[in-house]
């Protein structure tokens, strides 16, 4: 390692990538000041060199070949903004074993492969960061590796992805339809052009996975966390949510119990009131509750080109203000115990369901006894007036097993008088 | 430094002291896995060590003498818990000069000394972290110096002392007055018997020079800000706040300027739609808004034992994990250029003005003309139903320098008309 200055190499130059190319070009003197060494872009690569066009780039040597960062002994540390399994595992990998440090935003590939990078980062004494992952430009991830490690964390939830939030947040505020929205943010550049990541909950269950690996010391695979998307919301539920006093909100919920961990990502109703229900648009929020610390919370940007970058300069910050440049702490626990997840069907939740019914007497009783037969206790029920020989039936639990729920969903869609079970969607945090 | 585990020497039994001790000796085996090398307490020292006995203290050195710690070798990191300047400041410096890392959670102390000690520190090639200074268990120190550092922050507002809004949260809600809430406040052990740092905004002071150092790349003695209390809040001006739409919160608020800054402290009404305003009893939130970043938020407990004892475990475990123990960088940047604090009377805001006037005609005719001279603009006034003679005007402005406001409220004063000006309260942040 240089020890006059710190060397970059960014590998990637989409969104974060530009980013953090003009933070790192444009704020070089206070980043010399705030890391007491000068933090210098040297290498700059994307098979695409048109972003950084506008950007003044002198003295950064730009390429298409990831391999003029990888094989530049002079370069101390690879930040990988490309996202994606392949091919930003292999750059990483091959970083690392170089002895170089590397910073990323890839949730994907740290969901799926972090384990194994922090193995063979600890093994060639660097170490690989990951702030940007999460929350944008929240520091979440610092938060729960250093900051609360004093704590058992207890419970962690929040909105971690910035575009479903931004759709439900569009939504609830002009009771447009969820394809009508989703178009519009596409054209907007605020959804990808497949927008199934976000909206299917891909992104929330990697998120999710390095949230609880390290909130409960463990390591859960992202294909063992129960996800549902928002692709099922709809105007109505959030009208008939608003009239009941709840807004709608893809959440990332985490809760640790005795011996199993709760994990899983839906679209949840909660209280107007709640802190959550007004974070909007792109923003992300994320609580953490502590056995010591007792309740906090982080809130900002959860995406976006600088607020994203800023994260990723964080962590490059944190790597050169060390000045021996030797820190191999894991990133990542790699000396614990892997805790269960709990299966969906043993989670207990209140439940929203909105089901179409045939106008007839009798209808109401039948679905009360199957629920009663399954001990799914209705809190509340609405009925609105019947439209062509149909009714339109709410019925909100009280809290009951995710399985019990199932069981009774599963017997009243077979009633003959049931024409569509709508909508299920889970109450409270 | 041993390399087979972290040594602590613990001074200061208190609230916070008994809190570490808690978290240190109950959570043992967790924070080993965190820091992958096992943080012992090796001694703890007080005067009155009587607040331990409740504890399980097997195999921690107890006495009565900070030297135990300071002398022995084997000690690694000092914590120091027990507030204000002296004995604190000279513990705090020997503990350095014999290379040991120190955390302490005494903002006093660092808002008038933290500058000397990081310069000590680098010298013994130690460092001195002092999460738990500010914000309670809220990681906003970390967040300033570290994840957020790649930003120019222009902003950092919040509510950083819990008392005091513990003392206007409960004002509030039951329209009590504050010298009844303060003596509950202090039966309850929530407010000192001294209550005068809380109260008189000196506490938060320092907060805000421990802040706006951090946040604004500079020095900022807590001399030099501008600070008010809530002694004079009263519950009239809490229910007249209230019907105009605003809650009543102590601030600390920090604003970059071009080539000066604006810190001060003071009660400011917001408006309930703030998300501060829903900050309540002993909780801290403080808002950071970067040039990158945008605007974020963190939140959590301000004040109490195990809170609190969580931000200083959580500097113990930072210390810890850099396995080297050799990380000097310096917790404040000791090679900046300091910004001036603009005057007082420069800051512009809105205001709140509450007088008590002789019901007669022409009064408010003179007010406004005063006003009107001073170039103080009004935009509104509310007048009461006179008793006795008296009646009482309430006035908001548009915004205004402070300087104005100020000359024009010594010639309201002097106006044989008003019987008294009884409050002057700052709207907005």
């Amino acid at each position: 390692m240089s020890s006059k200055q710190i060397n970059i190499g960014l590998i990637g130059l989409g969104t974060i990538g530009v980013g953090v190319a003009k933070i790192l070009t444009q704020n070089k003197e206070n980043l010399a000041l705030r890391a007491d060494i000068p933090v210098v872009l040297k290498r700059a690569v994307d098979l695409d060199l048109s972003r950084v066009k506008s950007l003044d780039m002198t003295g950064v040597a730009l390429s298409t070949r990831a391999a003029d960062i990888l094989e530049d002994p002079e370069i101390d540390i690879v930040v990988e903004v490309i996202g994606g399994v392949n091919p930003a595992r292999s750059f990483i990998e091959t970083a690392l074993k170089s002895g170089k440090h590397v910073v990323t935003s890839n949730k994907e590939v740290i969901a799926k492969h972090g384990l194994e990078f922090v193995e063979i980062a600890m093994e060639h004494k660097v170490n690989i960061y990951f702030e940007a992952a999460v929350g944008g430009g929240i520091p979440i991830i610092h938060a729960l590796k250093n900051s609360l490690a004093a704590n058992n964390i207890e419970k962690i939830f929040g909105i971690v992805n910035g575009t479903t939030n931004y759709i439900l947040t569009k939504m609830t505020r002009e009771g447009a339809a969820f394809e009508a929205v989703l178009k519009e943010a596409q054209a907007l550049g605020y959804a990808e052009a497949n927008p199934s990541a976000d909206v299917d909950g891909y992104d929330v269950a990697y998120k999710l996975s390095i949230l609880g690996s390290l909130a409960f010391n463990s390591h859960f695979s992202y294909e063992d966390i129960f996800f549902e998307g928002i692709r099922n919301i709809n105007a109505t539920d959030i009208r008939v949510a608003s009239d009941l006093g709840y807004v709608i909100k893809l959440l990332a919920i985490g809760v640790a119990h005795g011996e199993d961990v709760e994990l899983r990502v839906h679209p949840a109703m909660i209280e107007k009131s709640h802190p959550l229900a007004n974070v909007n648009g792109s923003f992300n929020a994320i609580f953490v509750k502590g056995n010591y610390v007792n309740e906090t919370m982080f809130y900002g940007p959860g995406a976006g080109e600088l607020p994203t970058a800023s994260a990723v300069v964080g962590d490059i910050l944190d790597i050169a203000m060390s000045p021996d440049m030797d820190r191999a702490h894991p990133s990542i626990a790699t000396n614990l115990k892997d805790k269960p997840i709990r299966p969906i069907g043993e989670i207990v939740s209140e439940y929203y369901l909105r089901i179409e019914v045939a106008d007839e007497a009798g209808v109401l009783a039948s679905i009360a006894q199957i629920c009663g037969n399954h001990k799914v206790s209705i809190r509340a029920v609405q009925q609105k007036d019947p439209v062509s020989g149909n009714a339109e039936l709410v019925l909100i639990t009280h809290l009951v097993k995710e399985g019990s729920m199932q069981a009774a969903l599963a017997e009243i869609k077979a009633l003959p008088t049931v024409r569509a079970v709508h909508s299920l969607i889970r109450v409270g945090i």
